[in-house]
């Protein structure tokens, strides 16, 4: 038998193997976890040149780490030792968008934003909106099941996919589901595979839906003295409305924007919410929303102005940048059932005091999804360990309420620890099931994701 | 060992063998298929008594098939020859309704209706609203993954569910997903259970979402030549509101309603639309989508009393027990990309005219989902075989316009025919690897489903 590489080099289009080019593509942007040296990268052009890569992999024995654009945040695209990365950045087309059936076949390396766009052109919208949605792939938004601050209203992008096609792990090419909104022949393959990181199968295109542009726009912005306040007055505005986004951020969170923009939130607010609202009625929901907030002792300013949204939501956007502005950060990605949020926010500001790291929290509270930032210095090994810790902290707490520790990230390398006691030994025995009717030989993306 | 029947009386509560009994447990409300006779019917009382039947059928390799309220459509709660019957009707209990989660944990047992009415004492509703929720059960609406009027804006039973518990084929309790709105950790088991027919698990829990009721409510009834006026239209609406129904009857449903009614469609019609909506605009949703009704050549009326609304919805629920007072029916369930729909009924025409049986063709025309329903004389054979012929002769035809043989009733045993000429072969395999995983001994409601 030749050995791998020669074997790849004839099955796949474009194979590099100098370390210097290799190493670019070893990693995803999750500074938290190590990453192997690949053996090679391939750059996919084709589904063949998939499902050759696959079955030359599968010859060898060789692990296959599918990458779409790299933006990942749990390390489930980082390396492994010796394995092929299947580099799906090239397959970026849009194979068809149809405005009269209202989706787009498209394959995985398109990027988000481009897709959006390409619908815009039609008076249509591809609705997914993760934080990355400038930089981030088809093909990796439904391999962790990305979610995004829309999600409020229109859930997560397993909401919006129809159909995959895919090559499994024994190199077959599926295609799931169907093009029709109502389907119940046979299991849920889609779903199945939407979120499975890269260990079930690689995608090599999906059918999306896309939505009508909305008619109205209204953006609104309330602070509130703690946190529990504003959860309540979020559940009460859901009761009433149905907002599209509707995102906090924490005293930290505030003060670490106000330092970094000249946006002005009051540095003194334990938790500033920004909601969005885009159904018909949009200028009145806010306006209903804003009177609610006050009546709950917040203070809230509301508009229909699309300007005005768009300043209130840079404040939102600033986030993360803001705090990243103040060393090194640890992003985290947890989740708890919507109405424990204070507790988890509570928890999480109980461990930054015992451990002395700068922990700011923002995130999608109408979802409970919450992403913790943990920030420190990283010339010292001591913060470094000590922002690790608490990072394992804030998972431990998570788990305590009941909640998830990962809303929209994915389990990736990062998390693999916690996943059996969040889920439990026989769930995973079982997922594992599922892998091996997949993936018989177990090179796609091994030991990630459960 | 100790025969079956002896070991499963000393296992479960309530062990029925008396066949006079167990008949009336052996089939569901599908007429299209034959049931087998059960050796045993074991009425549940808890999740041991599922778990020790379950164990019980695997020591002697009995198959088990799971019965919810047997309202079923697709002979998916049919007996297997020798098999045990276990009826999950007295696990109906809601154990817990938490209207600050907005989430309700029920057994399967317990009706979808008697849920939404708990629930509406807390000012929330269960969504998911399946023609049979007067009579269906939860268990029964997540195993098939069952739809209703409300998908058009709500999605269908899985969009509803956090989280199950059930006892696998190998006996073992699992319980998916998470009190989380958002949850990325592991494959989604949750979305696999759903909607497989009792193939993998018997659900003994489930944690459900609830939303508030609405604060407004309008109905539209519009009248259209032909069915593509119609479908284009209902496109129109959607883009520029977000109806949470939107039902449409052709002419032979409408001919059949005025005759068993006093409602007075428009006899000429080529085909009624009624539309809901609950947003927060409703009034003005529905005069909007009046008026591009009569823009686009139909006749349309809108209303936001409540009363009103009930009448015109009146018709539609009229529609099938309007053609089963024409005779014994072949009642459908089919799926195609909804811009598909005049191809679709123009091909069930063409069958009616061909074959001489009539076809009343009504559902849900934005899921593109509808239930064209045979009616014939059942004391002619003759009459009997061309009915069947038809029904056959739709799912070919659906399957021709791209569509699936099952958009929310189920594949049960009435159309595991078709599901490899849907789902192709590949699929199917993965299917059954994936059963096994859950179900080594093949027990589960064999046969079933893929």
């Amino acid at each position: 038998m030749p050995s791998m590489l020669t074997d790849l080099r004839s099955a796949a289009t474009t194979v590099i193997t100098d370390p210097s080019a290799t190493t670019s593509y070893s990693r995803d942007q999750c500074l938290g976890v190590e990453a192997g040296v690949p053996a090679a990268v391939v750059l996919a052009r084709s589904t063949d040149d998939v499902a050759a890569t696959i079955a030359t992999a599968g010859r060898h024995g060789v692990p296959v780490v599918a990458r779409g654009s790299g933006s990942g945040l749990s390390g489930a695209a980082n390396a492994v030792d010796g394995c092929i990365i299947l580099d799906l950045g090239r397959m970026n087309h849009i194979l068809d968008l149809d405005p009269i059936a209202r989706t787009a076949r498209v394959q995985p390396g398109v990027i988000n934003g481009d897709l959006d766009l390409a619908a815009r052109r039609h008076g249509l919208r591809y609705v997914p909106d993760p934080g990355s949605r400038a930089i981030s792939s088809i093909g990796g938004n439904l391999a962790t099941n990305a979610g995004g601050m829309c999600c409020a209203k229109y859930g997560v992008t397993g909401d919006h996919v129809m159909s995959i096609t895919a090559v499994t792990g024994a190199g077959e090419i599926i295609t799931t589901g169907a093009s029709t909104r109502k389907n119940v022949v046979g299991l849920d393959l889609t779903r199945l595979l939407v979120g499975s990181e890269g260990t079930l199968a690689v995608f090599v295109e999906a059918l999306v839906r896309l939505h009508p542009v909305p008619t109205a726009f209204a953006t609104l912005a309330a602070t509130f003295p703690d946190v529990g306040t504003a959860v309540d007055t979020v559940a009460s505005w859901t009761s009433v409305s149905t907002p599209m986004a509707v995102e906090l951020m924490d005293r930290t969170t505030v003060q670490a924007v106000n330092r970094l923009t000249r946006i002005g939130l009051d540095d003194d607010a334990g938790a500033v919410v920004l909601a969005q609202f885009d159904d018909a009625d949009a200028a009145h929901a806010a306006e209903l929303c804003a009177s609610i907030a006050t009546a709950n002792g917040g203070e809230a300013y509301a508009s229909d102005d699309p300007a005005d949204g768009e300043a209130m939501m840079a404040a939102r956007r600033a986030a993360y940048p803001a705090l990243e502005a103040m060393g090194a950060t640890l992003l985290d990605d947890v989740a708890v059932a919507p109405h424990r949020l204070p507790e988890l926010v509570g928890a999480i500001e109980s461990i930054a005091r015992r451990t002395g790291v700068v922990i700011g929290t923002f995130g999608h509270v109408a979802d409970g999804n919450l992403h913790p930032t943990i920030v420190y210095d990283p010339r010292e090994s001591r913060a470094r360990d000590a922002a690790m810790a608490a990072f394992h902290d804030i998972l431990d707490a998570t788990l305590a309420l009941g909640g998830s520790v990962s809303g929209e990230h994915g389990v990736g390398s990062l998390k693999t620890s916690f996943v059996t006691r969040q889920v439990g030994a026989a769930e995973v025995a079982l997922m594992h099931g599922i892998k091996r009717a997949f993936d018989p030989l177990g090179i796609l993306n091994p030991g990630r994701a459960f």
